[in-house]
């Protein structure tokens, strides 16, 4: 359609946007558009053991992880940006809610990408993704106010852009049944390098490499065996939202 | 991707096909696309009420709701053809499914379109879905016969196409909760001329406009207010049954 | 509305009809309406352990239990039919469906009770259902021919009534999550006697009296605490399977 | 049951009511019961675009919604107040709970109406929900004081009245089954009348009409074709959130 | 596995945890492990109705309650403290859970006992069940401070220990399917003289002896009629939320 | 409990056991166990498409998986059997249920395993699924003949062993969401050997040792970081179907 592609991944914390939707990102910027990661935090309490355990102080780990996301962020060829909620718990507010209608009027994405809205294992998975769906639609509403009160204009209203929940830990738990297996092989080099800027977590470039692979396959078994996807085809999996929006049944 | 588009409607009597997908059969033949409809019954007891009132025969009213079919079938540029496996009830048996093997081998569908697994109002319809899910199941597989027993011919065998089911009335009861909405705006004209190839049921032409005019509405919404999509769209929900698989998010 | 009360209950075997909606079936009776059980089979083979270990034969078991049944649907006030399909497994055909069309056309039913769709312990009531429901829907097609294949005559088709799943064991793992608390006070005593002409499963008479106990305190509980439903209320659970048609909501 | 009839509405906009529930208000209405409507906010900033758009302020904006809602209150015949707590978001706190148990207890519902627990499209409908729910069951705790601290007074506690869901747009995405479908054809000219209070939105007058129309027809299906409803039943559709208590299967 | 058996229990009310896990905290006393009860509240305002009537002060209700909850911890063999965050309704702060953290650190439990996730009845139980599963998470990651920002101690994270939902009231309306059925034979005798601590609720002793006895039922009937286990089978159920891990399927 | 440890697994085609049940079948085979596999067909039509492209006969092809599987079976330590009902479809009959029913009264099984009940890419797994439940009922029911029409004979009937469903493909969109993970660590070089025993399949042997290692993941995780368990732990998921029935939570 006619806006411009702008894509958007709300990040509960700071590594979350390239283990689980790098393949996307990259996959856009290929293709000439711009993406944004937002990271609600650092994950500075929840995802940083080892540091906590190697006598890091909390700013100290703050900066670490921010530099290792900013890294990440120019592999995929993303703009990035951080808000600095604090997590575990990733604390739900109004204010952090204006905030994201900001960056939401700001980018005019026309994809969305976040979390899961149910997740056992990590309660700010699904608090990013409330807050990311609640100001989604405020954004839509000229009558709601910036995050610092300047009111009301009319051209920075937003669409209704698709929202796709990228793939959890233990998706079965989650209740993440994919709808969307995106075809990532030509963006997959670019993701293996965004997962390179992340040393702490090097047994989990593997482990996304792996799913890459596994998914590959269940992209080629959907799309029959007949049409020619090569084998060594990578994927990443997704839940579209909102239904789609389009003119073919394909 | 490579395959020649190629639809195929399974639909459990005749005129389902036209209410309920006749945008997306049309769009289809309007890209230069093939189109096929299977009608497994005639509707000649569940759908037929006014006939059998005017004191018709079984084989007067077959008759002249194959002729209805086709004619809608003409309107909309689809070839149809007609198991004829009675209805109230449609029986499931492994013949039929077998036949239903032959008509993916021979139409190669690229598009699978039927109904909805679940109907509280109308058993045929998941009858219907079930034989038309078995069967697309058994013609990937070589070592699977052709209803005549002719076994096995390499090239025969089918992929996997993706399957959309078509909304059925009262869809709420039938969880019947569309994933993709389908703007069939250029198509109408030529879904319209098909159902007015069914002059009994006269009221459902005015019935299905609205309804196309209200998913419509809803294409517009879920692409946002400011996409300039036409006030006039025109829409038909459908349900994704497999994952989607993509190269693109969008 | 216009039509007559006429109750219809089909039960799987000779009594699953007494314990689940014996109040619903009394209440029906002390109101004046018409109420018909139809027992698919005798539970001869699945629900008769005690006279297999005593050496009964299978005619002695089948013609002990239709006695039984006739005494309780006597206590009840109901007529009672057997229409002997076997049990363990009730095995569902074209031909026995066409024999509950008779039934539906013959009874007029305004009000349906069967079972749940979904039982683990016992798969002979999810078929009885799925009978009882495709049945109602061939019912009212005037296309549909008796099952001796008489054809066609519009006064005996049905209307659209109402289908009740009524209180299948261990309701949990049955997706039992009732939404009427029928108030059965008045009909309990009826109720009581129809369970005492089933002298060999005993140890059930206090089970389903302590049953509709606690579903009496749910319906006060339901209702309010201040209402003025007495202590004593004794209740029936069941699930509506269709929306209710209603002029008051209440 | 013995309690004097008493309709309470909760919506968390100003116009909400109308659209969604006016014929079930009008209806009691009709019948000589008390209706009251609670506005949570003005929807002065999610639903006014218009109005912004004209330059006007939040204060006309909410005052322009007041006179209309008020207005399409008495059109049905129902009380209506404003707690004016903002809206897009409709901020959750135990302080708006509070005031909504001071009105249980003042106006002693028989049934409550309000908005379903999910909406992807607007996020102050479930919050409305929440509130509504969870305010009903602090209203029946005796020991539970005012919002003003007055504590505690017997005579105020309320039963359990039933809870109705009033259907959303889109309802398929917002998990709306409904189980209730309620015959407001006597009570349609009076809802007619409120819409025509709100001009600002005056293409929603038909297509509420038509969907009193379609609501109608399945009125009329799930009744059963011969029961003598007119072709002209209007309906509205609801979901019951409690199970139903019941004297009678119907 | 290694760690030391210790049950942690979290009941939104000072007497949930007697009716619904008495007999599991009995058990596990009576194997020789440790089991602690923490009650978020006392459940004055929502649970005391005959105090409130009785006249006395919030004081005095709460310290009666926190008398009898002790008395029912020890007839069980259990350990028991109360955060006193206040009922109807228990508000969530990051601080009580905070204070949940410091518990699950304490105790290190190896099972979690709490409510369901959802309960249309008591807004408290979600609420309590929401915390509960929060802290557990929190507890887990070495960078989260205690809730007097003692900060950070490696000995002190724990595992990741089951959870179970014990059995609300109406557990068909709170989604209760269970999955585990515990025999509590032996531990009835304890659990009865801990339902007897609670006076004022007598008229729950003999229904929670009651549902025991059936739940002991369904402990028969699901390990099949041949096994030996006695008719007197004492039981309580149980929705385990994570998977089980096991070396053993039976 | 006092029944002598017996597995019985059911099995589609000739492969699925190794591939989904290998593990927990060479577990209770280490533990001292019996253990029975059943394949319904041999898979000769919709598993073997690289033997008919080799120009095999039928009779061929299922001598060929025979003789595998037989292998397969011997390095697990199981005995296997073969009804040979016929794959692609998998006919479900009253007849081949007999046959399991026989089975299931020889073997006494203690525990049981079979597929899934929903699977949108095999309909062969459903229906076995479907019958071996179907079977497990009757052949606790003393009424019910065996299939050579023997009856009845008391010391036969059996139990009501636990069902789990093992793994299939796409198990997201199978509704697989596992609540039994099971440590196969020991037993995981039995099940090497058994799939080495299949290879024609040569590409699964990595496919199911990566599973094994990701589910071994989730075993660790589950059971807490630091309760010991080996980083090579290896892991199958199953479906507890029916509620687990324990004397301890854990």
């Amino acid at each position: 359609m006619a806006a411009t592609p702008s894509l958007l991944v709300i990040s509960a914390h700071a590594g979350d946007f390239v283990w689980r939707a790098g393949g996307a990102i990259a996959a856009a910027v290929l293709r000439g558009e711009r993406a944004t990661v937002v990271c609600l935090s650092f994950g500075e309490r929840g995802e940083s053991a080892s540091q906590w355990l190697a006598g890091k102080s909390l700013d100290e780990i703050k900066a670490l992880r921010r530099a290792e996301a900013e890294a990440a962020a120019a592999a995929l060829g993303a703009d990035i940006e951080f808000l600095d909620l604090g997590d575990y718990p990733l604390r739900e507010s109004p204010e952090a809610v204006a905030r994201l209608v900001d960056v939401y009027r700001r980018t005019q994405p026309t994809v969305v990408l976040t979390h899961t809205l149910t997740d056992p294992y990590n309660g700010d998975h699904p608090a990013a993704a409330r807050m990311a769906l609640q100001a989604r639609v405020l954004a839509q509403a000229i009558g709601v106010a910036g995050a610092d009160g300047s009111f009301p204009t009319t051209d920075e209203i937003i669409g209704a852009p698709p929202v796709f929940f990228f793939e959890p830990h233990q998706g079965e738990q989650c209740d993440f049944r994919p709808n969307v297996l995106l075809d990532i092989t030509d963006a997959f080099p670019h993701k293996r390098a965004a997962m390179e800027c992340l040393p702490a977590q090097k047994h989990m470039w593997s482990y996304y490499t792996d799913l890459a692979v596994r998914r590959g396959v269940q992209v080629r078994r959907n799309a029959g065996p007949n049409l020619g996807l090569p084998h060594e085809t990578m994927g990443e999996a997704y839940v579209r939202y909102y239904p789609q929006v389009t003119g073919v049944l394909e």
